[in-house]
C-alpha cells in the first residue's frame, strides 16, 4: 500500500531501481489536454542522474514512453501510463550489501517490514521511484497553466552552511538553471559547488534546504480540516526521499514573533483582497488566500558515503561498510524538480477539487 | 471534503464552534476493546478551554457522550460516535466581525472558497473542531497500548524566545502536567508563564514549539512511498490550527551536518537492531526502525489579539478591527494534547496496517 | 470499516438499533444549498416504523436533528451531522436471543467476524441504520434537483407472486403514496395488502421486487471502468438489508434476446441523441446516455418470523427459536424510500464528479 | 477516475484496445508470495481472443510481462506492474466508425462525457481492459489459496434460451474447460455451441448467464454496512463489460418464497455452524457465513453485430451502420475467467481486511 497520491488528480507509482522499469499510472487528468512526450521529458531531464558532475555518474537516459490515455496528441480522460526502462542497472555492485544494512538507508526497515528486500540499488526505496512523480508533475503543471495558475519555482537556498541571498519572489526557472547547483544566487552557487566537490572527494555528503514559491495561486484551494493545503503539501514533501522538515510561510522562525507582528494585515487592491505581509505563506485556515505559496524543505546529507561505517548484518553480527554504489554527494540540485513536481501535484489536485466545488455550487444562491 | 483522516483507523470529524456540537465518527476501531467515557474525558479535559489562566476564558465542560459502537463497555467494531454539545456559545460577541475579515484567520479564505461563512466564533475553522481528534486520539492510544506500543509524550519546548532544556526521552506525562504551560523544564516553564501573562495583558499573543516523542514503536510501521510514516505525521500535524512547520529527527538543523556525522550507525543489542544516534528520528525510508519517534512542531502566535489591526470588509472597504472574542494568548499548552492525539492516530493507523500486512503474509515463506 | 459511501458526496453512517441513536455525517455537500430539517423529515417519515399496519409496530418518531454544517438555513460546505435518537427501544425483548442465532439474520456472522455482538434488536445490522442513508438521500435529491436532474421514483412492483402492471415511466410519487403497499397499480396493491396481512397473521413474511426509475439524468454520469454508474448503483442497492439481486435495463430477461433485437438504435430528437428502445436502462459503457435509468431490486422475505425455527446457540447446541421482536411482515413498502435514497446518493456523487470533470476540462480545446 | 478497485488489495488498470498496451498496477499484495509469470499467463490464455472459433478472430498472444514488485520469484510488497503489449491492432478497421455511434456501445457516452474519444476498437471501453483484472485476479487467487480459501469456479449456465443442468457445487475447472463454451453440462454445451455458431453466421449475437461458486470461504469476510460482501461483489461484477444483472443466493427467484421457506436453518457439524439450505448464497448481513458463495451474472448479447443498424453520427445525422470489427458472437465463454477474477479480487480484499481486523483485535478480550 501507499503508492498512490491525490484525490481527483491521482497517481500510482511503481517500479524499482533495478527491475524492468519505473513509472506511474495517472488517473483523473482532464480530457482534451494537449500532451506530448517531449513536455514530460523536459522535466525528467532535470531529474535524471549524470546530468552534471555534482550528481551520481549512473547513466540513464530516462526516456519516457506514454503507453495509454493520450490519443492523437490529447488526453482522453483515461489513465495515462508513463514509464522509463532501467538501462544502466548494475546489480552486481550491490551484491556485497545483500546481507548488510546500510546506515540511514531503508535496508533494515524494509527487511523489518516485509521480511524480504530487493537489495539491488535500493529497490523500491531508490530515488528512481520519483521518476513517476516528476512525469506526473509535468502533466499537473500543464493543467495548472491551462487554468491560469502561475509557475512553481523551487531552488536550492542552502547547502550545508552556505545560504543563498535572493528574493524568493524574483526567482525564475532561467536563474535556477543557470547553475548546476540550481541555486539562483551566483556567489552562493559557486561556494556550494566547491563544497559539494569537496565532499565528493572526501567520500562524504552534504544536506541543505530547497525553497519553493508557487505564483498566482487563486484563493480557495485547500479543504478543511485534514486536507488543508499546507497539510497535503507537507505530506507530499515529506514523502520525498531524504526529507526531514517542512515549513510554510514564517515556519519555525515565526514562532518567535508576536501576534501583532506576525498577523498579515488585509488591504484591497484592484478589486482583490491582498495581505501586506505574507507570514501565512499564502495559506490561511488551510485554504489559499491568493498570495504566493511559500515553503521550505530540509534534506539530510545523502546516506550513501564512501567512508567506512559501523553497521550490522541480517545475522545481527557487527560489520564494516563502505558505500561503493553510485550516488549523489548532495541530493539538493536533483531535488529541485522533485519538489516542484510534488507541489504541482498538490496544487493541481486541489484546483480540481475547487473546480468541482464551484461546479457543484454553481446553481446555488 | 477533507474532514476524514486515516485508512484503517479512520475518523470523520464534524461540528462548528457555535452549532449544535462537535464530534467524530470513528470507523475501524478493533472490536472488544474495553472503553469508558472517562478515558476519553481525561484527554478532553487537557484540551478544554478555561483550564488555566493561560487559556481562553470560554467555559465549556466538553462532556463527551458515546452514542454508538460500544456495547456493555467494549467496542463492537461498528463506528463509534463521540460528541460534546456546545454550551458557552456567545454568537453575539462575533456579530461585529460578520462582515470584516480578521487578519491571519480563516474568515477571508472560507468566504473565498465557499461563498458563505459561519462567522460565529470561527465556525468550522475553530479549534473546537479538534475535540473530535482528541477523543479519537484517546481511543487510538488505548489500541496502541494494547499492542505494546509505548507512550506518546508531547510538551512545550519553546515559547517565543524561551527554550526548555530537557532530555526529550526523559519527559513524562507527570512532568508535563506539573506546569500549566505544559513545559517540563520548571525554570523555562516559569519564564514562559510570565511571558504569556505579559502578552495577554498587552492584548498580544505568542507562538512556540511543541516537541513530541513516541516510545517503543515497533519497527515496520509506515508504508512506502507516499504514506511514509513521516509523511503521514507531517500531514496530521500540519492539519492542526496555527501550525506552520514540522521536523522529524535532525530536521532543519541536520542539513548542516555531513553524511558521515548524520548517519546513524547500527549495532545489535539484546537481539535487536539499534542505532547509536537517532538523527533519523525513528524513521528510515518511511518506516519506523524501533528507535523513539522524535518530532518538533511550530505554532504561530494566536491570530486573535486585542490590539487594533488594519483589515478590509466583505465590501473591500478598509476597516479597523480589535479582537474581542475569547481566545488563548498562546495556543501551545492546549496544543500538547492535540499533537499527542494526531501522532497517536497516525501510529495506530499504521500499526493496524502493519498487523494487516503481517496477517496477510503470515502463511508465506 | 465499511460505513462510508461515495466519493465527492460522501456519507458516514453510525448507530445501532438500541444505542444512543443513529445518524450520518455527510461530507461534500455543496455550499449555499438551502436546507431545512422538514425536508429531511419528509423522507424519514416514509421510512419510519409504525406508519401503517403493514409495518413493524415499533413506535419511533425518528425526529431528525441537524447538528452541524447548516448556517442560517443554508449549507456551508462543512460536514452535515444529522441524527435521530432511539426512543422505543426494548432491549429486554431480545434477551432470549442473546445466545441463539436467528436464522438468516446477521447474528452468527457478526459473532464470527467480531467475536462480540450487540444483540439488542439487530445492533448495527438493524434496518434503523438506513435512517442516515435516507436523510442523506434527501439532501442528495435536493442537489440533483438544483442541477436540473429529474425525479427518482421507486415503487413496489412485485410482492410474492403478485406483480404490478404499470408503465414504469408513468409512475409518480403521488401514485406510489396512494397505497400503503407503495404499489402504484391499485388492483395489485389491494392483492398485495391482503397477502401481507395474511402472512403477518400466519407469523410468516414475504419478499418482492422494487422497481426504480430516475428521470432526466443528463448524459455523462458514471466513471469507467470500475466506477461505472451501474456498478456503483449495484453496490449501493446490494448494501441495503435483505437485498439479493439487482438488474439494470433488460437485466436477466435480456439474456434471451439477440444483439439485433437488444441493441438500442440511436436517433436524433430536438438536438439530442436518443435511443428508440431502452434495453440499456439509461447506461452504456458505464455512463448515462440521457435515457431514464431503469433498475429492479430483489428483496428476500423478512428473516424475522413468528414461526418456530431450528437453529443453534453460541455453544453450538441445537435450539428452537420463535421470533418475538417487532418486525415487518414484508419490507417492500419501507424499502421504497431506501432504494430512492441510494439511487439519489449515487447519482448525486456522479453528478458532482461529472461537474468536476467539466470544470477541469473547461479551458481545454 | 474510476480505474481503481479494492481497499487493501488494490488494483489500478490502464490501457486501451489500440494503444501501447494494457495492464495493471497491483498494490497491497502480501510480501514473499512466490509468483511466476506462467501462473498469470494461464489465466490470460483463458481470456485471450482467438482461443476458439466461438471467439473473436483477433490474434493476440497477450504475453504478460511483470515489470516490478517481484524479486527472485517472490513478491516484495511493492506494487506489481503487469502488462501486455497490443499486437494485432488494426485501427484502420474502425476508421468508418470514427464519426458514427455504434448502438449499445460506449461510443456516444464517452463522447458525451469527455468530448473526445479513442475510436480505435473501443478504446478504454474495450474488453481488453479486463486483461489487467484477470492478471491481478490470478494473484488474488494465489493469496486466497495460501490462506486456505477454496477455489472460485465460474461457468456458463445459460446461453440465449439454453440452460445447463448441473449441480453448481459439483462444477470443477476441468469440467468447465472440457468445452469451448465453458458450460460443464455436455448436452447443453453442444446446443450452445450450435446456437453461437448460428448466431455468428447470421452476423448476430447472443447473451446468457454465468454462474459462480466460491468454495471454502471462511466465515467473517465482508464489512457492514456499505462494503457488504454482496455489495462489493455486485459492484465488481457490474463493472464488467456487457453485464446487466447480479443475483446472490436465492436472488430474484427467492422473492417468491416466504420467510419460513427461505430462511436457512442453522445446525452444528464438526464444531462448525452450518446452514441446511443456502438461500443466503453464503452471505448473511453482508458477511460470509462459511457456506459456498453462490452468484449469477447476466450478460447481454454482444453489441457488435454484422447486421445493418440505424444510428446517428456525431453531427446528429441519421446513419446506417454494419459492424465490421472483429468481435465475439457471444461473450459468455470468455466472461468466465473475468467473473472468476472479479470474485477472487473481492474475496482477497476482504480476506486481507478480515486478517487485519483479527490482527488488530488479537490482544483484546
Amino acid at each position: 500500500m501507499g503508492s498512490s497520491f491525490g484525490h481527483l488528480f491521482r497517481i500510482h507509482t511503481w517500479g524499482e531501481s533495478h527491475g524492468g522499469g519505473v513509472g506511474v499510472a495517472l488517473d483523473g487528468c482532464p480530457p482534451r489536454l494537449p500532451l506530448e512526450p517531449a513536455e514530460i521529458q523536459l522535466e525528467l531531464d532535470r531529474r535524471k542522474p549524470g546530468q552534471s558532475r555534482l550528481t551520481t555518474p549512473r547513466q540513464e537516459e530516462d526516456r519516457v514512453e506514454i503507453l495509454s490515455g493520450v490519443f492523437e496528441g490529447r488526453t482522453t480522460g483515461s489513465p495515462i501510463l508513463m514509464m522509463v526502462h532501467n538501462k544502466d542497472a548494475r546489480p552486481a555492485a550491490y551484491e556485497h550489501m545483500k546481507d548488510v544494512f546500510r546506515p540511514s538507508h531503508a535496508d533494515y526497515t524494509y527487511e523489518a517490514k516485509y521480511g524480504i528486500r530487493n537489495w539491488q540499488g535500493g529497490g523500491r526505496a531508490s530515488a528512481r521511484e520519483t521518476i513517476g512523480r516528476v512525469a506526473a508533475g509535468a502533466v499537473a503543471r500543464k493543467v495548472l497553466r491551462q487554468h491560469g495558475v502561475g509557475e512553481v519555482h523551487a531552488y536550492v537556498s542552502q547547502v550545508h552552511g552556505i545560504e543563498a541571498k535572493v528574493d524568493p519572489l524574483g526567482v525564475t526557472r532561467e536563474r535556477v538553471e543557470a547553475s548546476i547547483t540550481r541555486c539562483p544566487d551566483p556567489e552562493a552557487a559557486e561556494e556550494m559547488e566547491s563544497a559539494i566537490d569537496n565532499a565528493r572527494r572526501r567520500g562524504d555528503s552534504l544536506g541543505g534546504v530547497v525553497t519553493c514559491v508557487a505564483h498566482d495561486v487563486p484563493p480557495g484551494l485547500g479543504d478543511p480540516v485534514f486536507d488543508k493545503l499546507e497539510a497535503d503539501l507537507a505530506k507530499a514533501i515529506l514523502s520525498l526521499p531524504a526529507c526531514k522538515g517542512f515549513e510554510i510561510g514564517s515556519g519555525f522562525a515565526g514562532t518567535k514573533l508576536t501576534g501583532s507582528t506576525h498577523n498579515d494585515p488585509f488591504f484591497a487592491e484592484a478589486g482583490k483582497v491582498r495581505t501586506r505581509t505574507n507570514h501565512s505563506g499564502g495559506v490561511q485556515g488551510g485554504i489559499s488566500n491568493g498570495e504566493p505559496i511559500y515553503l521550505r524543505v530540509a534534506f539530510k546529507p545523502t546516506a550513501t558515503i564512501r567512508i567506512e561505517q559501523d553497521t550490522v548484518g541480517r545475522d545481527l553480527e557487527a560489520a564494516k561498510l563502505e558505500g561503493t554504489g553510485r550516488h549523489d554527494p548532495c541530493v539538493l540540485p536533483r531535488a529541485v524538480p522533485m519538489v516542484e513536481a510534488m507541489v504541482s501535484l498538490v496544487l493541481c489536485d486541489h484546483l480540481l477539487r475547487q473546480l468541482a466545488l464551484q461546479g457543484a455550487a454553481g446553481e446555488l444562491p
